[in-house]
């Protein structure tokens, strides 16, 4: 059987790009894979247009239809969400059918449970077009580096952010702005918590992490803070210490127990990070061997996305010709015990910005804090001055825990002065 | 079978080094991957030392012991060059056992034959560590980019070369300094030729761009100039320019054929190429729908090509524990026609420092062949004057064709008045 026959199910942006780039490539993929991938069934609850639906397949509304149906070999889920998704992994592979997915936020959730089925029926998920797009992270770490013992994982794993605050850095605009603009050109949804607070790049993050270091890890253990409070003045303190802002997400393997964040790192403008611009996505791996490795490429976007469900589907469907189709077994969610989380972080360097009502004695009381939490200013400087009633101060301090700057800030942040809480960003 | 032994042949840096990670990972490898990997035989002509020798392994003199020994079931070779290292590939798949190889060169030059003969057997050939040492590359052109149309691949193949590069940029070096401190470090061979002539680099871009492209291609069609030639003179003028030198392969699928070069190119600072420092090694994929990747990561060294040996050994054991080996195919290496070589490549400017004896009327006969060849100076400048024997002049040239720029440098390296041949390099 070289003639392989998928159903897509959930037709929006993924699921349209799957298939076009299934039909436009179908001889170079047969040239170059030796199989021949065809859709024959797609799926969409609203209805698909029919100038969409791919020759030779049939639309349904209800993707228990395309599940049951006998022309579909192996079925793409691009439905998103984790109802009706899990569902339908469950009855695929209960009906002997390998799934591809994109949804990072199933698999974060119910990884265990769903590749326990997969297993169960020895058959394969592909699910590399989950984290990164079209970077082929997951398979790297699956194979490539499946004889090193793995330090850490980090980068930038949402587009979103990253669009922003490059836009913020390139044209000197506030955050508000940027992401008005992001959503005008796509790049953001209408409702952008998902990107903007660090929950997309969490879930990314956690499936890293559990593959990377063999073990299972709730998404709820997992630090994360968005973007959503950094302003023009951070991006320009920050310019003046030659450095940028990325949301970084940071998987580290230390030897108290894994330390795991989303959040705002302060990183040097000549760093690798920094290079990193635009809706791009970079995943960093540090390995004993290895060293460190990066992977660079557009993190979302249907062509890139959908290119990453077609090198699954291809990987499936050479392995269904080949009559050796069989489950993967996956670190991290399979016979896995929870891995340890670190209680006390190593120190590193950190930035925050206060913005206060001007009255005196105010570096006083906040220097005192800082000094009785055991930690070293490095610099402290007031920023700019809007008005007596908005005044912005920026303070780094030298390498200290993360429990000591918490407990600072948190002190700081009960002051009457504190106009809003203190911005913290990590300084790399 | 979940125990996979394992023989080595050619027990040098990279053999022990694979030898090292199999005994110390042992126990993380039958965790994550579900395989336990143990090595028996090792083999070097010259004899091994006892203390190199793996616990519970033979160590022999003779190749042929390794390949033929009961208790191996899969050949890693190791030994290089491109004579005893085939006939133990041909003899391994002969006697029905699967290959892992860090041979590019014996790739490059015998690769049709032996995937043939892999492929009548149905036995696999790992290859990953005979490209950019640890980074992953091979695999994620079969893998994740086998639904795509690739455009483009490029990078920076020699560690070497670059170290060189990188230190004549960061302390102002002249090449033969910086070349005599890479060899005291270990970094270059003796007779340095292979890396710092773009012959290893070539080998490299001839095994990615025909996997890339799917289709033969013999190293000769590759045009091919290293570093030798390089000056603290042209870093400097690189510098004025805002950019730097790097050593650069690539592979461009035109519409009139394949454009292929190993040569040094003059690149922006701000470049993620100008990023990739020291032994590193970084290679850009571009297709139609992944857009850009780069995958960054050490290039060589014991540590990081082992680590890729045993990447491809695991992959190995996993299908030989669920009795499913068989061989992978290549693109590009099996049932190819030859790539089409583009005669004209397009325009790009150019970099070219001349060192001539001074004498009136210099610049007016070279201002003379350039624009007879069609070609717009872009700027001219004299650069230093050493003697009155040896001056330099660096002229930068708008977009013109290879062979345009081709015909006038060797018009220019005619004149009674050069000391020595024009120096060109791609400016990008």
């Amino acid at each position: 059987m070289n003639h392989i026959r998928v159903g897509i199910a959930g037709f929006g942006t993924i699921g349209r790009a799957t298939a076009q780039i299934i039909s436009t490539h179908a001889d170079l993929i047969r040239q170059r894979s030796g199989v021949q991938l065809q859709v024959t069934g797609v799926c969409r609850r609203s209805g698909v247009k029919s100038s969409d639906i791919p020759s030779g397949a049939r639309a349904v509304s209800d993707w228990r239809k395309v599940v049951a149906a006998d022309d579909v070999d192996v079925v793409v889920e691009t439905m998103g969400g984790t109802g009706e998704a899990g569902e339908l992994v469950r009855a695929s592979l209960t009906q002997g059918k390998p799934v591809v997915t994109a949804n990072k936020n199933l698999l974060a959730e119910h990884g265990d449970e769903l590749f326990a089925l997969a297993a169960s029926k020895n058959l394969p998920i592909g699910f590399e077009a989950s984290v990164a797009g079209g970077i082929p992270i997951l398979r790297v770490i699956h194979e490539s580096t499946a004889g090193d013992r793995l330090r850490a994982v980090h980068g930038i794993l949402n587009g979103t952010a990253n669009y922003i605050l490059t836009e913020m850095e390139n044209r000197g605009i506030e955050f508000d702005q940027a992401l008005a603009e992001a959503q005008k050109a796509g790049y953001a949804e209408a409702d952008p918590s998902f990107d903007i607070d660090g929950l997309d790049a969490r879930d990314k993050l956690c499936i890293l992490a559990r593959m990377a270091f063999g073990g299972r890890l709730q998404v709820s253990r997992i630090l994360t803070a968005g973007i959503r409070h950094i302003r023009a003045i951070d991006i320009h303190s920050a310019d003046r210490l030659g450095s940028t802002i990325r949301l970084v997400g940071c998987a580290e393997n230390t030897d108290s127990g894994l330390d795991a964040s989303v959040r705002p790192w302060m990183v040097n403008r000549r760093s690798m990070l920094a290079k990193v611009e635009g809706v791009n996505n970079a995943v960093f791996l540090v390995g004993d061997k290895i060293g460190t490795q990066m992977f660079y490429g557009r993190g979302a976007g249907g062509d890139a996305t959908g290119a990453a469900v077609v090198s699954d589907l291809i990987e499936i469907a050479r392995d269904l010709a080949a009559g050796q189709l069989r489950a993967k077994r996956v670190s991290g969610f399979q016979d896995s015990e929870d891995l340890t989380i670190c209680k006390n972080p190593r120190p590193v360097s950190w930035y925050l910005r206060l913005t206060v009502k001007d009255r005196r004695g105010i570096v006083a009381s906040v220097a005192e804090v800082i000094a009785e939490n055991g930690i070293n200013i490095d610099s402290l400087e007031q920023e700019s001055q809007a008005s007596k009633d908005r005044v912005s101060f920026v303070i780094t301090v030298e390498p200290v825990s993360e429990l000591a700057i918490r407990a600072a800030v948190e002190k700081i942040n009960s002051f009457e002065f504190m106009v809003e809480p203190v911005l913290q960003l990590r300084i790399e």
